[in-house]
């Protein structure tokens, strides 16, 4: 009979888990960006001879010894829609760091995205590519009800997701207060809010800044919504429609960037 | 034998392809939105029981007799794996008017946005949820190489394709002088450009804008490059990395309607 209590037997299968968890990445983009990323823990290589030709040099940079297989019998677990051409990688999930690594200190006013509980894997990946171009220090999204590192999201990222932080936290409200400790200013963006987001920005100056963004629909938990020092809104000139969130977080990074 | 010469043939023949045109859309949103447009005309509602009970209110105010279908019967001719939620409608494509009717005159600031070659529906939709946001009075295309008005569109638009004119011309380049005949400053984005987008709009003022965008890779054609009045960059922290098209034009459509 084990004499280990139950929290410590739920952290362990977890860890254990966390250990086991594997992502297959597919496409000749995203396939080649993970293999020249040295970071990247990688497992597995299946490509056709095709890709490999593709690849070759990628290839021999990693050092890994893929498995040629004819295009008909290309057997991975990925989605069957999935446009793999020809090149899928299993890895392990990135490792940055603990947030106050990622994102204190260092040169410059730094920039974080917050993302509370966006699902859709291709917005996640379109929110990295902003983050990236825009200098965000990391795009950090809770463990649970959000968008994975998936294929699909490495693939809508476009090479990002090797470079961007994407950092998983426990409690999106705890990693809140945790950026406020290192001097960030949190924006959460809400239709609703009064002040717009340039009108905040300038009031901000060039302290940190931390934006925090909702899924579509939803919006803003109302805990998150609490936790933000500031609600602040992207000014539309028409009162019908709306933006695509992965939209938004674009505007929202330029703005940001680009003040003063 | 025909006298007629093969220009008339081949115009006459276009003529009849344009009239038997018609585009299926589905999903809940998309074909609510269109039932409830009265400008579009709608040709076959099919349905499953549970969908129509979504949009028993939409259906009536449409006025349109619905084919209520068993769920594992319904057979429209979509892409197998489009999500429908059990609702398709066929339609003729909206008719706008011309690029004069829609973008000339009238109150405010106009705001155009071109796209040169911009094939992918997603991104397409998504620009067009933007310019609606934004208050655009169109977002124009040339008739070939761009995404035409289809299911997978609509959806991504999320309502914006039944309110927001998408205007397909012959030449871009043309449109492009017409524009300019109209008073409007032609910004053309490209990455390479020295001015930032922020400077160029600081100097054009309150002057109706069209802004000019190409294609993720390969950018802006030659001749469209040279249409432009102003080649103009969104600044980026980073030099790695780039931006997806329809978050380029969200940063570009901001920038443009909040200038001043």
């Amino acid at each position: 009979m084990s004499k280990k209590p139950s929290w410590v037997i739920d952290k362990e299968r977890a860890r254990r888990a966390s250990a086991a968890e594997t992502v297959w990445l597919f496409g000749i983009h995203a396939v080649r960006d993970a293999l020249m990323n040295p970071a990247r823990q990688k497992l597995r290589l299946v490509l056709t001879k095709n890709a490999f030709d593709r690849l070759e040099e990628a290839v021999t940079a990693a050092g890994l010894e893929p498995e040629i297989v004819d295009p008909r019998k290309f057997d991975v677990p990925i989605d069957p829609e999935s446009v793999h051409q020809g090149a899928a990688l299993e890895v392990k999930p990135l490792h940055w760091g603990s947030l106050a690594e990622v994102c204190a200190g260092g040169e410059g006013a730094p920039l974080v995205v917050l993302l509370d509980r966006v699902t859709d894997p291709h917005n996640v990946g379109a929110v990295l590519r902003s983050a990236e171009v825009f200098g965000a220090r990391a795009v950090v999204a809770p463990h649970r009800h959000s968008a994975p590192e998936t294929g699909a999201l490495a693939k809508t990222a476009s090479g990002a997701l090797e470079r961007q932080p994407y950092l998983r936290v426990q409690n999106l409200a705890d990693a809140m207060e945790d950026l406020r400790g290192m001097g960030f200013t949190l924006l959460g963006l809400d239709g609703e809010a009064e002040a717009t987001i340039g009108e905040a920005l300038a009031e901000v100056g060039d302290r940190p800044v931390a934006l925090v963004m909702g899924a579509e629909g939803p919006g803003l938990r109302d805990k998150t919504r609490e936790t933000c020092d500031r609600l602040v809104r992207i000014p539309f000139r028409d009162s019908v429609g709306s933006l695509n969130v992965s939209n938004a977080a674009a505007i929202a990074l330029y703005a940001t960037a680009a003040r003063g």
